[in-house]
């Protein structure tokens, strides 16, 4: 079972340094089930001018298309590094098992990447993070919450 | 400035509502740039089988395509929910200016969705976590990061 692991990590791994030759983010994440590798991703932020490209992104959406499902019980993801919080809340929208990750946050910190300054907002209150969140127009918005909750052919997710 | 603001909230608004008359989840998002909305889009997880597909990253990988660049500085979002903390992660990486949200996540809670649970697991000690993270192989996994780093030719992001 140990080496099946490390054998998923070292293609995360792998497909990391690969996109750094590539010109891309030093990032890589492989999605599997069964014990078998269903998906993987390198990080296509600047590749693909898409902010919200990272690996384990990527591999989510690739696994998702391939199992023709948005839930991926079942499945465990091998990152090369430690989600950031957008990964992290992708990794629990698509209800993954289990996480394996290589660097961390401080590394990632290390080398500029912002994973920990994000973390760190989260941590703040409203009023003092760099990008403000104002709350507006509540009372019409909720509408279509009223319309969701009453809609009994909804697909719950 | 107001009422255009109204206009777009009411266009993200306005978006919730026709997906949740689609079939889908009762959310939207517009991206706005030098006052005009540049993109929008409702969350799409069920109809395109994407657990990322969020209104908020949605709308942030439109205008990315659109505007050909993965920085959106300079722009704002204008969601009918406050953002989980997938969407706010992928906001912070695109470095959008401002957050305006009409739903709260309590709201969206009260409504069976897990953001607030989200938002609990991440202040939560990582062991005692309902999804673990395990480290595993970092001295294997820095190699990507030694070799971002010396590269003087990567596209910084």
């Amino acid at each position: 079972m140990n080496e099946s692991r490390k054998e998923f990590m070292r293609e995360a791994i792998r497909l990391s340094i690969e996109s750094v030759q590539k010109g891309g983010g030093p990032f890589g994440a492989v999605i599997v089930k069964d014990g078998k590798i269903i998906a993987g991703s390198a990080n296509s932020v600047t590749i693909d001018n898409d902010p919200t490209a990272h690996a384990e992104v990527n591999a989510i959406r690739k696994a998702s298309k391939i199992l023709k499902t948005f839930d991926l019980s079942g499945c465990e993801i091998y990152t090369s590094c430690e989600p950031c919080p957008m990964c992290f809340g992708a990794i629990y929208w698509a209800h993954i098992d289990a996480i394996y990750y290589g660097n961390t946050k401080q590394d990632a910190k290390a080398i500029g990447f912002d994973d920990a300054f994000i973390y760190q907002e989260l941590e703040t209150p409203k009023n003092k993070r760099k990008i403000k969140a104002i709350p507006f127009l509540r009372d019409e918005a909720i509408i279509s919450f009223e319309l969701w909750d009453k809609n009994e052919n909804r697909t719950d997710y």
